[in-house]
């Protein structure tokens, strides 16, 4: 990011400093605002502070740079000039609003400041504009309150405790007998506004400040510091926004949608954010300010309605939203205020949008010629298609809970999917019942910011208020979670730990169930089925004509498979596994562990039989009772899979994984086996190891046991020469586990090569195969070209290479991973992305020396990080032939590997 | 080694068609033969097939490469010309024996055919020429049983049954009522021969071969295979010496020692192979193979009473003997035979020594100008100095068993040095007695090539019989073992697991004391004390120059000082091992690790108050205990070591470590912590890992911990301080384990240098210090430029990059390693000597990167390795400035960079 030689860019009056390409400096609400002015819409006018000053505050003790002050003073001069105001005038005074804004949106996570530039006299001046007294001193109110509470710092001091500015509040209320805010006259307000100061003055010992200019520093001071606290660094974590980018703050003229009943605010959205609809879509109050559309705290009134009360402002409306959609090339999410009939568009940016959403809007769009495929496939955040390959309710067993009465409520469809949980009333709840294994679904009146952790650890997000603009629905759209707003019916009882809903009452830990396509509420459980994309994927039930959803994943896959490079294989260790892999379009089978088939029903026997057996005799006869069984298996996965590569690995863990612990079984175990306890106790005893995972497993099990990988290689080529025999054409390779030498592969290669040649020459066929080996160990990695000379592939084992990497064991690093990543030790849990500095080096230098030695390597990862989209574009960027990732991850891994293509441009 | 034209090579007539410098081809054997012919010795002449035949043998399932069969015809041929006997000629027959010999010598551990030619026929012919019936039919029994054996395989089936030969003439011994096989008769011998033909007839099924030339490509054929016997095997492992070098083959004509009282044999080294001293000096027998005496069979008689027996061949075998060394410019250990009065030589090779001898004779030669000095170190063997530092027997103590009469007999010195044992009897109770623990002497009446493993395992080896060139001696000797021979004294009652010295019995298990210096055998144990060298460098009771291996010892490390660039630290935690780190010349202290000072006496139980502690508040109570002890260790440490660097590593091993395990000791901590016993066992809870090696350890605890690293800062730079008030230079160096990451590096790096400047301010004073970090983990490797920017030195801890490098722990590999080294998948154990293809690679791209961001970087290593030889050699090539190893390991780390440095020649 280049040194900018400004701090602060002005807009308004048609001319705009900034630009939309200016988001790293100006932040996202401030591109926008600069160029909606620069495109004609009527945006209040404004300046915008650079992210570069946030930089510049944290990194000199919350300084702000020489300058800005000027600046700033300057770009107001402007502003007041444009609207013929003036800053703390106490004639016709202009007010700001003060915002925060960073490169990319965090909705509700930071702090801002509304009305600011209000004080005893510049009150009057409002009044006098306005001619609504009420209007000034309630504006003055929620001022004092805001700017008390997000600047000065007044809070409740305890949890539990009630917002002092809202017992004051309530007290006016009562001593009124007003039930309603708008209840309350001038002349209440008015003292409210006095009895605040008073309430900051006492609490705090610090004078609420009158100068228009200090509260303007103030607030600015606030914003920035607000970067910083814990739910935008949560949020931040939660999305990797890296926490040294900055928010931009936003100064810019207040307008009132709040003046009167020819006032209005909104927000709008130029497609359904939910589905993608393309249809115009949004929620306006009549005389309010757009923090109450977004706050949840009233339920707004669907866009339509705004035809009817202010026709000329909703056509207006309607075709600027189309000039951004065309001119933006996406579907923008628009906040407005209608000022005593005139429209005032606010903010404009792409709108967050479900998983449903993001498909359908990047193919329609294609479709309308808005963006080319190319630009389509780069809309859709990977693991967004995550939701569309989520079960939903099964509809037969919903048309029960119909009959049976049990569907208790209906609200707005925030976002789609199904979720069942139990009820917990507090985001607190949520995240304790979550990180005890809890499956959750958090029912609130309406969500805060506050919430985020809590939301985060629910299957579901259900409030009784709030539109689809809502907090809960943007942030729930944005987690792709399933979410039902506005569910107006439920009545919160959350002193009782309960809520109402009719005759119901649904209690604290009790089982609902949450359609996020359609709003409906159900008391207990519902059954589940596959999405339907994965139903029309396997061939069940719904046909592909029947699903527009089907129809525009399958459209968006094809763009994918035509654009992406990188093969995309799956981790797959049963032939069931292997069907839903290959109806997701999975090009061969990258990981098939053969011991996870050691642990299923009887042949577990088999395999302690084997570890107990004191001779390589003992050995051979278990083993020989195993070979018919993993033939079989082979057979089942290599028969699915066709003539697609199906990489087999053989065993890998330690043998003390398949014997018992605990005293107990271990006696069944000894009476079953008919040896003594003491022995297999000893057995045991003599497998323990103090770092099993740099213990006895991988290759050098077949070292130790090479009538291991016989019998192994020998149930791969059997099942492999049967189906041959059957007319099939298998392609099985054969990978070796945990190499760190070229001669422990060799040994084991030799095994492999030779049963291969006695099995096919005994089935009298020819089979295609190859053998290979996981480069899991930094030292397999220095050595490559050596193993390349006997490895006809490789496949990173990238779990077990970042363990060794970075010395770090996957089961143990949860006491101290968080709070590393939390303080920036890491930039992300490695385990989850790559490290490209320490692990990706080593790959780097794997595949170099590879295929230095072989040309023709095969080179692919079977590490969970091949579902992961940046590993994915880190393996397309160093030459990989392919990944492997879990089934379900099938169609992330490519649509990421299609983004890798267009993003590096090979 | 490239590949020559010939296979086999001529020597006689002072004619040889190769020299010493082909030793790879010839073997050392060969080499040798063909020199000493060269410069004019009389050899038997003969001829030796190369190495590369074995090569070839090995690899073409045991065929032999075309063409040798007629180059052997052709050689054989020659051999006949110059003797003017003919191979298989019933009339004047050429006799041979074929003998293995591989580039390095392996004594005893190959196979050997003498007398080979003979059958009815060709005995006759000897007969004739012998004019000794006897002679003629010994030999022919000699060479029966001998081939019988090695060559055909006639060996006892089972463990315990006799030698089915050595049985047969028992038998006849008895028969004949004689006493000795020298009471046999011609006829005897003749019926013998055929007793053992028919007996090789009735157990193989095979009849003894009596064409000579079957016999030759048969004997040829068993020498070859005997390079991959067993013991051969066994022998290669310990001494690493590659599996891959083959052996080469001697055919040469047989000269008699045998054929009566003017004929002898006899083994000759150029200076005493176990103490170094100039004197000529060997042993022989009259009328005897060459066999009867390195098999220590019959005591031999020293070599000066040659000089009375044969004056001339005694004048001529040390004339010979004079050349040979000056001409080798090394002590030589020769083979000669007289044959009625004829002086053949048979053998010269470059001597085998014990380390005493190995720094005198260098020494000396430098002093005789033989060799240079830069000859003369890299003549020795840098483990080899390990001997001069072993504890010696403490005289006083000795003195008093002599005069308790415990000094029960005396033998020959072979092996100097004192040890302490208990009686053993055979190789394999040494070994099985060693493998758990104990201290054994092996005590045998001569020990056989099938021992070696027990010679290994025993602390010393006391033979009945044998002399200085017995098989016990020479390989003692080799290994640097104690060793006692011929200690005729001994009555060895095998059968009753006991021997008799005199009056006295010594059972199995009884302790004696052996020493190796004086040839003395003590009952009991007898008190130790430090080496010679030791107690002159620690100045204790011996003058410098009342030692001559101080004297020598001290030359030779000043040449070595005089020629490393490395420098050479130690390992040590106590200001007493810093003691003896300064004594042995260290120049810092590489690795003093701060947790072993956590163990001791109380302070246990602050470092556990530490770990139970529940806030930051608790910990640092705890930690204040701690400080003041960290400060006096500190403070005695950085005095000891005046201004030399002194590396302290904070705080390294996972907490559960100082936490007691087992329920007991849980008691009591709950009882003396006053805390409930369920308390301490979650805490032992949670503190297990599955991988303690990749957990919660190194900087990763100074993280989570801050208040540690700053407790154990503290004490570094008040101890540092305190000293530096008192006009001492102390200078430490602050070293953070187990970095992966920069940040992590500098989040510690800041604590410390915080507390530097705060204690540095406090005292007022200046001191020098180096804050720094261990390197190892790979990752920390490939990101080494940037730790380098805040890293002011690297130390490598090869130990952990071995670990996570190979993915091997050290504490695990136990069950495989052996098997992995055996069977060839890893050269050597690479916690022994650093893996130069894998941790090596990390270690050069380590110091690539750091060296490139930071030129003056400071890089050590303080692994266990830093006093491997070969891996010092390796420090060296890469670059390191020093090496940090045990105390008693700074003189063998200090010739190895001497050595690194004359053979890398920079």
């Amino acid at each position: 990011m280049a040194k900018r030689e400004k701090y602060v860019y002005f807009f308004g009056g048609g001319k705009a400093e900034g630009k939309a390409s200016m988001r790293e400096y100006l932040g996202g609400k401030g591109a926008g605002l600069h160029e909606m002015t620069r495109i004609g819409a009527s945006v209040p006018p404004g300046f915008t502070i650079t992210t570069e000053v946030c930089t510049y505050y944290y990194a000199h003790n919350r300084q702000y740079p020489k300058g800005l002050e000027r600046e700033v003073a300057a770009a107001l001069k402007r502003v007041e000039k444009i609207l013929g105001r003036r800053f703390g005038a106490g004639d016709n005074p202009l007010l700001v609003s003060v915002r925060s804004g960073a490169r990319e949106s965090m909705p509700g996570m930071m702090d801002t400041v509304l009305n600011l530039g209000l004080n005893d006299q510049t009150v009057q001046g409002l009044m006098g504009r306005a001619k609504k007294p009420r209007f000034a001193y309630d504006s003055y109110r929620r001022f004092v309150q805001m700017y008390g509470d997000v600047v000065m710092g007044l809070k409740p001091k305890e949890k539990g405790e009630r917002d002092p500015f809202e017992v004051i509040l309530e007290r006016k209320k009562a001593a009124r007998g007003a039930r309603f805010d708008t209840d309350l006259s001038a002349e209440d307000l008015k003292e409210l506004v006095t009895e605040f100061k008073a309430e900051i003055k006492t609490r705090l010992g610090k004078e609420f400040p009158e100068d228009p200019y200090e509260q303007l520093w103030g607030a600015i001071g606030a914003v920035l510091g607000s970067w910083n606290n814990d739910r935008a660094t949560a949020y931040r974590e939660h999305y990797r926004i890296p926490h040294t980018w900055g928010t931009a703050v936003n100064v810019q003229a207040m307008v009132f949608g709040n003046m009167g009943e020819s006032c209005a605010t909104g927000v709008a959205f130029t497609r359904d954010p939910a589905t993608g609809a393309k249809r115009f879509y949004g929620e306006f109050l009549i005389n309010a300010q757009g923090e109450d559309v977004v706050a949840g705290i009233r339920t707004p009134r669907p866009i339509a309605e705004l035809k009817e009360v202010m026709p000329k402002s909703y056509r207006e409306l309607e075709r600027i939203c189309k000039i951004l959609e065309r001119h933006y090339k996406d579907m923008q999410d628009i906040e407005f205020t209608i000022e005593e009939g005139k429209l005032w568009m606010l903010q404009t940016r792409a709108g967050k949008r479900t998983g449903f959403a993001a498909v359908r809007i990047a193919v329609d769009m294609v479709g309308e010629r808005i963006i080319s495929k190319k630009e389509a496939l780069l809309r859709i955040e990977p693991d967004q298609l995550n939701q569309l390959l989520r079960p939903i309710f099964d509809s037969a067993d919903k048309e029960r809970t119909a009959k049976e009465g049990r569907i208790v409520a209906k609200g707005l469809p925030a976002g789609p999917g199904a979720a069942t949980g139990r009820v917990v009333f507090s985001a607190e709840d949520a995240e304790a019942w979550g990180m005890r294994g809890e499956r959750v679904i958090l029912c609130r009146v309406e969500t805060s910011p506050e919430d985020i952790r809590g939301m985060v650890a629910a299957q579901a997000i259900l409030t009784a208020r709030g539109g689809m603009t809502s907090h809960a629905a943007l942030v729930a759209r944005q987690m792709g979670k399933v979410c039902v707003v506005g569910c107006e019916a439920l009545r919160m009882e959350n002193a009782r730990r309960q809520m109402a809903v009719g005759s119901k009452v649904l209690k604290e830990g009790d089982w609902i169930s949450v359609d996020g396509s359609t709003g409906e509420v159900i008391e207990g459980e519902v059954r589940t089925l596959p999405s339907e994309v994965l139903q029309v994927l396997i061939g069940k039930s719904i046909e592909p004509k029947a699903s527009h959803v089907y129809q525009r994943f399958a459209k968006l896959m094809k763009w994918v498979d035509e654009t992406r490079k990188l093969g995309v294989r799956t981790n797959s260790d049963l032939p069931e596994q292997a069907r839903t892999s290959r109806a997701f379009g999975a090009e061969g089978i990258g990981l098939c562990r053969t011991e996870h088939m050691f642990f299923e029903g009887e042949r577990i026997r088999a395999v302690q039989e084997m570890i107990l057996a004191e001779t390589e005799d003992g050995r051979r006869r278990a083993l020989a009772k195993l070979l018919p069984i993993q033939r079989e298996d082979f057979k089942g996965i290599l028969e699915v899979m066709g003539n697609l590569p199906v990489t087999i690995r053989t065993l890998d863990p330690p043998l003390h994984e398949f014997l018992p612990k605990d005293e107990e079984e271990l006696e069944g175990l000894a009476g079953i086996m008919q040896v003594p306890i003491e022995t297999l106790r000893n057995k045991v005893s003599a497998l323990h190891e103090f770092n099993p995972m740099l213990g006895h497993r991988g290759c050098r099990l077949g070292i130790s046991y090479p009538e291991i990988t016989e019998m192994q290689a020998r149930a791969i080529f059997e099942a492999a020469c049967e189906l041959r025999r059957e007319g099939k054409n298998p392609f099985p390779e054969v990978m070796i586990p945990l190499v760190a030498t070229r001669q422990e592969l060799h040994a084991q290669r030799e095994i492999v090569e030779r049963v291969a040649r006695e099995t096919i020459q005994a089935y009298g066929v020819k089979i295609r195969y190859l053998v290979g080996t996981m480069i899991e160990l930094p030292r397999a990695c220095l050595v490559a070209d050596e193993i390349a000379r006997e490895a006809e592939f490789f496949s990173f084992g990238t779990n077990d290479l970042t363990q060794t990497c970075m010395g770090l064991s996957r089961d143990d690093a949860g006491k101290f991973l968080p709070s590393y990543i939390e303080h920036g030790v890491l930039p992300e849990d490695p385990f989850v992305s790559i490290d490209r500095d320490g692990v990706g080096a080593l790959m780097r230098i794997a595949i170099e020396k590879g295929r230095k030695v072989r040309k023709d390597l095969e080179i692919g990862i079977c590490g969970e990080h091949g579902g992961d989209p940046k590993s994915v574009a880190f393996c397309h960027k160093v030459g990989l032939d392919y990944v492997s990732c879990s089934p379900y991850r099938v169609p992330i891994a490519k649509l990421a590997a299609a983004q890798a293509v267009l993003q590096s441009g090979r």
